[in-house]
């Protein structure tokens, strides 16, 4: 269960309403026509799940697999990475997930040294096929390993891409396995399609539980059940030029791959430029409670009101440890913490910031988590989605591309191919 | 070595002139009148490290431990955990170092698990002496790990605080090495003060080279050869109801926690109520090259205008992986990246980004390193720390203080006491 608390709703004149129900129409139409295919996952994505089941049950090599390595790079990793760090220490997960993402050789180094080729799946994962990152990294972990794709290792290496694409290609010719990402399904938005789904069911997790939360937001967005979502969007729409970030502050270091998913969604479905042809944009952070009390903080609190801050908390975690009723001399006063646990002193920091930041009349809201499951991350997931769309419907944006890292790509080719033969 | 590279200057008027020199003369104020101590500290710091050096001499319980952990929190790890990560690949340190500074039960279990404590140096840092978190993961230790720290385990224990505090009167009493914080050095700015140097130099890094790194940039500046400083100070000063935020954006994975390094200190310097009554504050982003291109760069190119952009980037690394020449059929067209090393992709990364952001209008400058190193690094804390100062300056704030979290604190402290003593 997950209880969202909106502090601040706008006054919800007509101008307002009429802005909350044209964006409802729009996402209504968005997902009747197609348009953006994510709103379908959770419905549609458990047939992967047993797809996934069905073709590890005949492959050795999966069964005997204690790691899985993803080789893959923003919307293609960012997902699951934030649910693998949310729910590991739950415990259960049957095998580890390495993500191989930055081209940076010093990370590379040193994941490539904690792998195990025999023990590991390789999951190359990229929409269009043609990612330089991934592809490199891969070729890389071809030589490093001595990876033979089309002999002993071919079980191990699995693709998901686009249909069609140069990497779907790719896979067909050395007949890989390969699952495939829907065409409407954009990068950012593609957790709970096989980008995510496979990875995370391979490593253990219980990814049908994960849909069925995102299927409980979805349906009961789209059923009117959760139309806090649209005084919430409304509220940034209207207000972004005075509120032009947004603070994901999540009290629980196991969300901080979590604000990151968060920080991509937001960040390039949002900046943008609108049918007006102006410049809008919100700019998300994410930060983790209580540490960036200690080093963002001050800032919200006395700088400029340029700011919304939104509590991401933990209502309840297992195992918690009882702070020992221990006094350390001359230290006394923190004695009033001995005999709570550590996680109320962790959700206690929550609220005393969340109550002192509204005191200076900084716009906040809290969505509080009942305890880590799958089921309550899969319905943040929506949510934020959810969340995402809206905005971007209000803003008169187009929400799921991407035109402005499209220059950088080209004048990186142009670099290396002017570098000419004699360096390649 | 360092280099910086200041794209756009601020047309440099007279009253910009006048601003520039001002703010210099502050900092020298500043200094002269150890109004802000971390000026000092490149220069008095080695003789900690001999400090260390000499007690660890003497005690075997140092000298076979083979993990140092860290209790503390934001000014108190931050800067340490920076260096930590950015030197760490470089090999040849001596000993682990492990951080215990969210009071997040998942974390803090995990942690402990991975901890020997006969095999561990527990350091205690807290600049006041009553952090709560800090307390109350140390209570959470001592149970645990059943440290004896009047017995066979004192040795073990080492406390970093102010002259005089609550946490260096409890060290005295049970006879714990301790170090102490110059009054005048903030959280913060601590890096190089006890807080940092001890545990550094007991995890075996080079950091006499670190501090000589920070006393080039720090001498430079103020015999006027690091006047850059001052050009883009006045940059951000001038313009920053405009250009609100400031992206790090880092070019390689090992400098992720530099970033929130950086995070806490241009925040929590910079977010204040100035002279007059005005609140202002230019807000700092971490980001890291090339994962977030995909991630935040479409609002950097698209979004609002409200952003500027440093790269940080590191010229070579040792070990460098070439890319193989390998041909992956139906992807031919990422061959031409084929021979030439991952790092040049990483770097080429960075220069098609700045290149690509440059061409949009976007306010950029860079700092490159030649390569990672102790001094490199040394060189870069100093040249932040002196930069937050200087916008401090211009800003006419207090860059030293943090008075909005007091607030916080308080809230916290009530609510516990509230809850009453059958809680407790």
């Amino acid at each position: 269960m997950v209880d969202y608390r909106i502090e601040k709703k706008s006054e919800a004149g007509n101008e307002l309403h009429e802005m909350m129900e044209a964006a409802y129409g729009r996402l209504v139409e968005e997902r009747e026509q197609g348009i953006a295919g994510y709103y379908n996952l959770p419905e549609d994505a458990p047939l992967i799940v047993d797809e996934v089941e069905a073709d590890a049950a005949g492959r050795e090599s999966w069964k005997s697999a204690d790691t899985v390595v993803v080789i893959g790079i923003g919307g293609s990793s960012l997902g699951a990475k934030a649910v693998d760090q949310a729910l590991r220490p739950l415990g259960g997960a049957l095998r580890r997930l390495i993500f191989l993402e930055n081209p940076d050789t010093l990370e590379i180094r040193e994941k490539f040294a904690a792998i195990d080729p025999k023990k590991s799946l390789f999951i190359v994962i990229s929409k269009s096929g043609g990612t330089i990152e991934t592809t490199s990294i891969f070729k890389l972990a071809i030589a490093h390993f001595g990876l033979d794709v089309d002999g002993k290792d071919r079980e191990r290496i699995i693709v998901i891409t686009d249909d069609g694409s140069i990497l779907s290609r790719y896979a067909q010719k050395h007949g890989l396995a390969s699952y495939l990402i829907p065409a409407n399904v954009g990068g950012r938005f593609s957790v709970l399609s096989a980008v995510g789904i496979v990875p995370l069911t391979l490593a253990g997790y219980d990814t049908r539980a994960l849909l069925a939360g995102a299927r409980r937001m979805v349906d009961g967005f789209f059923a009117r059940r959760e139309d806090h979502l649209l005084h919430k969007a409304a509220f940034f729409a209207a207000n972004w030029q005075q509120y032009r970030m947004n603070v994901l502050f999540a009290y629980g270091s196991c969300l901080e791959d979590f604000t990151k998913w968060y920080v991509q969604l937001w960040g390039e479905s949002l900046g943008k430029i609108d049918t007006d042809g102006h410049r809008v944009g919100l700019t998300p952070l994410g930060h983790i409670g209580s540490v960036d009390q200690h080093s963002f903080l001050q800032l919200i609190i006395e700088g400029p009101r340029d700011k919304t801050v939104t509590f991401l908390k933990i209502e309840t975690v297992e195992g918690d440890l009882e702070i020992p009723r221990i006094t350390l001399e001359f230290i006394e006063k923190t004695d009033y913490i001995n005999g709570h646990t550590l996680h109320d002193l962790l959700n206690g920091e929550c609220d005393a910031t969340m109550e002192s930041i509204r005191n200076e009349g900084v716009p906040t809201d809290a969505v509080v988590m009942d305890r880590l499951s799958p089921e309550n991350i899969g319905e943040l997931i929506l949510y934020y989605e959810l969340l995402t769309s809206l905005v971007g419907a209000m803003l008169h944006i187009d929400t799921y591309n991407q035109p402005g890292v499209e220059l950088g790509k080209k004048i990186l080719v142009k670099k290396f191919q002017n570098k000419g033969s004699d360096n390649v």
